[in-house]
Order: structure tokens, then sequence, then C-alpha cells
């Protein structure tokens, strides 16, 4: 086991009707002012907004808004923001929405206080040493962002889609989580969250850290909920514990509980990013792609870990690793297959990846090698894009 | 699920040496003066303490020292540090032990800053609404006190041993958590407490709540890892990655992650507490004689979570709950007998326990009836106490 720190400083507030509770915990982390920031329009027409909004005129709290976040969220709404901030005096964010939104904040939070760009973080020039106070919101169970001291940004004129994480400024002082308020999520949103709260366990998991059974059961037990629980909330989107489990899932899956102790993975992730990046897919779609064809990769490379997870995982009852890694990846591919997830490049809507591109902003990203597990070579990376391309 | 709110504030510093860190985290959450307190002499003479109080005096932070923390500790002993807080302007708190020197410290925490005697928090007179800020360096992997808002103090003048549970004021602000320092416990308080960390969870775990699939399969994790964990350690007192899995097991087992959105039942730590307070015992040992006591009951009263328990815990692979339960007890005790732990009151060396008086004291503090799982009534009560007196 490696010498780790661990803290999850975020107050989780779970349950039915708990943003009625929002502005008492606004008040809590002492802010007066806070731009509520949000996506689409579903926020306000389900009514959300105006009994977020309530709650912090009903304490005495001011706000300002700002929406229209989308998917795959970029520089030039994060710089609108700060603008904002910086305008109406505020000292603290509200993002009320998924993973986008709250990125979106948090870049907000740490760019109003910095004097040059906020993208200076992104590009590392710059290193996050202060941030107005956040607090959350959840609507989406998918980013583990409601938890983490993370963000991801695509910059819009190369989109360069580039993830930060901050050990403390970050992190939301409060998450609020109503697990009703998913209960009206899309299906194929709904198992995009699934794949999405898996892979950041299994980013995690697949480790050559030796000596971290805690970490190792930990990580296995949210993924056997998440399996047991996710075919239930796309049978029955309304079944309100199986929502909660999900929801609770996608946050111990980011917290970092399920990594202390090993160095972690993160290539699949970066391999997504990609796709994302240039072909605007959904991050958690690319992920039931490119994941299981990171694993299927490994299964001839370093199988050990993967062989675990199928055996403890998916119950994979073989003696041979590489076989058992094999085995397990089916399984995950049907698991994924069978909540209308795709499993191919193909079937995420792309005729003709361009393939180049994808490895070489790959390793621009990430380096090479790129990865922990087993460190990638370009060559090692055009294999995997290559074997999923249809 | 039932609604909860969850935050782990506590910042854990595990691995080799860490303990160099201290006066950098204790400058950190800001004091200038703190109590160092301890309990026998082991911690001077490992130097473990001259290291700790290097590191003060290396950042400048000044310390004066209170030894002496017995096991399940009394009173007096925190009003003298009480005293000592106040004579000496500290305003902080640094246990260096296990559980009992950390419950003593946050005692005085909480006390120094109340103009009443403390006990009023223990006896239900007072709540604690601030502390002093405390700091960690655990030795004793058990109680798991490091990463708790909780306190358990006797009180010597009638023995009654009280446990007292805050969500904010008492959590430490970092745990310093060095597996080294534990090579050298000592068989049996190893053991115990293992029995200790595998019963914080268990307490957690046997609920009727419905729907809590997450947090059930965390719980399994680390009770799963503890079970693999534990014979290492045993066998193997200088394995690091072993000790260090079963410190980290420990505090996992107590922060609050194994019990969210669910009713806990405790019914069986107030059954070992009267055993503690009336005869002295280990508390981890106690644990160990009550639990499986408390579960055998529950087999023919409400078998269906302690059935749960057998099969994915302990790989029981019967299709009758009630069996199920009965073979989980069996290979619960096999497990603890394993460690060299005793199953009976009489293998805790005492010969002729007086149950009259542990069935009125322990209704006393617990009420009637008491638990969740099964609320006990006194017969209850009675019976599990008579079925493990030899």
């Amino acid at each position: 086991m490696d010498n780790f720190t661990f803290c999850s400083p975020t107050r989780y507030v779970l349950g039915r009707g708990v943003e009625a509770r929002t502005g008492e915990l606004v008040r809590e982390m002492g802010c007066r002012k806070v731009l509520v920031v949000y996506g689409g329009g579903s926020a306000r027409r389900s009514g959300l907004l105006g009994r977020v909004e309530e709650s912090l005129t009903a304490v005495g709290v001011e706000f300002v808004e700002m929406g229209g976040v989308q998917p795959n969220p970029t520089d030039p709404l994060v710089r609108e923001g700060i603008e904002i901030v910086r305008r109406e005096g505020v000292d603290g964010l509200l993002p009320v929405g998924g993973g986008s939104v709250i990125d979106t904040a948090k870049a907000i939070a740490a760019g109003a206080l910095y004097d040059g760009d906020f993208w200076d973080f992104f590009c590392g020039k710059a290193v996050v040493g202060k941030a107005l106070p956040i607090g959350v919101v959840l609507t989406i169970p998918a980013a583990g962002s409601e938890g983490s001291g993370n963000s991801v940004i695509t910059r819009q004129s190369d989109l360069r889609k580039i993830s930060i994480r901050t050990d403390f400024w970050l992190c939301p002082k409060f998450a609020v989580m109503n697990p009703e308020l998913t209960f009206t999520l899309p299906a194929e949103q709904t198992a995009a969250g699934v794949a999405d709260m898996m892979s950041h366990i299994m980013e995690r998991y697949f480790s050559t850290t030796e000596g971290v059974e805690t970490t190792d059961r930990v990580a296995e037990g949210v993924l056997l909920a998440i399996i047991t629980e996710a075919p239930r909330v796309m049978a029955e989107p309304g079944n309100y514990d199986a929502r909660a489990n999900i929801m609770w899932a996608g946050t111990l899956a980011h917290n970092g509980v399920c990594g202390c102790g090993r160095r972690e993975d993160w290539a699949s992730h970066g391999l997504e990013h990609e796709l994302s990046a240039l072909y605007g897919v959904t991050h958690g779609a690319g992920l039931a792609v490119m994941f299981p064809a990171w694993m299927e990769y490994m299964a001839g490379k370093r199988p050990f870990k993967i062989a675990q997870y199928a055996r403890r995982v998916f119950g994979v009852d073989i003696a041979d690793d590489r076989e058992a890694a094999l085995e397990g990846v089916r399984r995950l591919r049907d698991f994924f297959r069978s909540l209308g997830l795709p499993v191919t490049i193909a079937e995420l809507g792309i005729e003709n990846p361009d393939i180049d591109t994808l490895v070489t902003r790959f390793h621009e990203n990430k380096g090479i090698p790129a990865g922990a597990y087993y460190p990638l070579q370009p060559e090692d990376t055009r294999t995997i894009y290559t074997s999923v391309i249809k």
C-alpha cells in the first residue's frame, strides 16, 4: 500500500425533499449572494430552480442566475460566469445540475479570485490556491463532481478537454441530493451515468499497487451495488431506493475512497475524452465503448487485476487469469448493452473515426507513455481504438 | 433508504513515517499550544512521543503533556485535563494513542469550553456546541475514534459507561496513521481491535431499513477485507500491508460510511459496555462474546439480515434464513477463536457474572425496549447474557 491522504469534507445531504434545505446550507457556508448555475430549461420547467431559489430567499440569501451550460462544458461560459461574479459581488457558487454544471461552477469559483485567465489552471500555468465556496444541488448521478475537487473543461478554440484535480479548494461544501429529482432522467442519460460512475471506480481499481485489500473490497462493493441497482432504475425509473443507491454510489465512486493507497490509471478516461472533444459524444457512452476496449487489451498484456475484477464483481469462475479477464470483459459489455449503451465507436454514431488524430491528441494530453497500470505507447493506443471501430 | 447526512471532515494521513508531519498538521489546524494526551509509558519508550514532540518544536508549536489514560477511561483524568488546558492556555488537543486516549482528549476538548461539569454532556444535561480542535496520532486500530465524533467515558463513582455522538465538534481535524506503529501491539490487543472494528460495522449493518444496497455492499467489503487481513497480522505482526489494511478498515468501520441511510442497532455495544464497566474487560474481547450471542438470539427472532451477512461475508450457502444465520454465527465464533478471542463470559475470566445487575444496568442506559433491529425487553437481554455464561 502506498502512503495516502484522504479527506471527504463535503456534507452530503441525501433524501426526499432535501432541496428545501439549500438556503440554510448556503448560509452555513457563509454566503450572502450566490451565482445559481444551471444547464437547459428542465431545471426551471420542473420547478426545481423555483424551489431552490425560494429556499434562498427565505433565509435572506440573494442570487443571480446563469443558465445554458452544455454537456462537455467549454471555456466561454466560464469567463461569462467570472464576469457576472465580479460585477454582481457574488460570494459563492450554487450549481444546480450534473457534472457539466458543477464543473463550470468550480472553474468560475477558482477563476473569479485569480488575476490571470482561468485557463492557466487547466493548461498547467497556475495552481488553484483559493476559490469561492461551492454548494451543489445534484440532479444527475454520474460525474461524481459533487464530492470531488476536480473540474473538466473543454477549450472551444482547439477542443482540448482538460481535467484538473485539487485536494481542497474545489471540493463542494455541501451537496443536496434528492433521488426523486432523477426519476425523470432520460434512460440514455441514466445509463451513461452508470457507465461513468463504474469507470471512476475502475480507473482506481486497475492498479499495480499491491496490498490494498480494504480499498479493493470497498471498490468492489460499490460496483456490486451499481450492477444490482442499475437494471432496477432502467426498468422502474421511479423506484426511489434504486435511484438513491445509484446516486450515492456515484458519489462514493469519485470522492476518493475507492483509490486510497494506490496508484490510479485513468488511461480509459483519456481515451474517451478525445472522442468527446472531437465528436461531442456523451462522456458515459464513450466510456462504455473505451473502457472494455482498454480492458480487453490489458487481458493480453497484464491480466491479473482485470481477472480479479472479473471474479469478484462478475462472479467469473475461471482459473486462468487471461481467460478470466476476457470473460469479465464479455460480461461487462453484456451489462452495458443491457442498459442500452453502445460498445463500439460505430454505435456512438461515428462512422469513420480519425484514429490518427485520436491517438496523437491522447498522447499530447496524457504524455508518452500514458496510464499507470500498463503504460501505453502510441501503438498500444492505436490498437485499442482500432479494436472497437465497429 | 432513510434520508441521511454524511460528512467525514477528518484529514487522514496514512503511511510510513507520517508522524513526522504532526507539527505541520497541528499548525494547519491553527493551534499554538497543544495538550499531548497519552496512555502508559510505551508511547514514550518506543520513541514515538519524542518524534511527535520534535515535529511540534520544529514548527514552533508549544505543548504540555498528560499521560496515564487507562482502557475504559474515566472522568477524573478528563477533569485534570480540563484544568491543565485552562491553566496553561492550551488551544488544541493532541491525543497519541488508541480509542481511550482519543476519547479522553475529546471530552477535555468539549469540557474546557463549557462552564459546567463536562459530565453534563454524557448524562444528557447539555449538548456539545463548541470544542477545542483535536488532531490524532493513532497507535491502536480498533475504536475508530480517529474518524468519529463520538466519545465514550466511564464515571468512576458508579461505573456508568456512556457514549456520546456529535456530528461535527468532536471529529478530529486530522489523524496521523502509521501502520508501523502497530507492529509491536500485543496479539490480544490486535485481536480485540479486530473484534471492535467488525462490531462497529455490524451494529450499522443489522438494520430493518430496506433498500440500502450501496451501504450494505460497502460494509460487507470492509468486513471481507478484515477477515482476510486479520489472520495475516496475527501470523506476521510486522506485515506492513496487512497492518495498513486493518488500520484503514478500522477507520472506515466507524466514520459513518457503513451506516448511511439506515437505522442502526447498537444493542450489542450496550450489552458489552456493562461487562466492561462492571468487570473491566477489554471492550473488543467483550464484543467477541456478546455480538455472536446477540446474533444467535436474532437468528430465532429476526434472521433475515443475519442470514444475508452469513451468505455475503462468510460465504454460507444455505437457503433457509434461520439456518444460514446460525451457520454464520458459528463461522464468526470460529473466526474470533482463531484470533485467540474469548466467546463466553467465562473465557473473559468472569466466573459468576451478576446477570441481574447486567440486565438492569443495560436497560437503565439503553431504555426499554433497547436496540432497533429487534427491540430487546429485559427477558430477551437476560436470555442473551445467560446463553454465553460458559
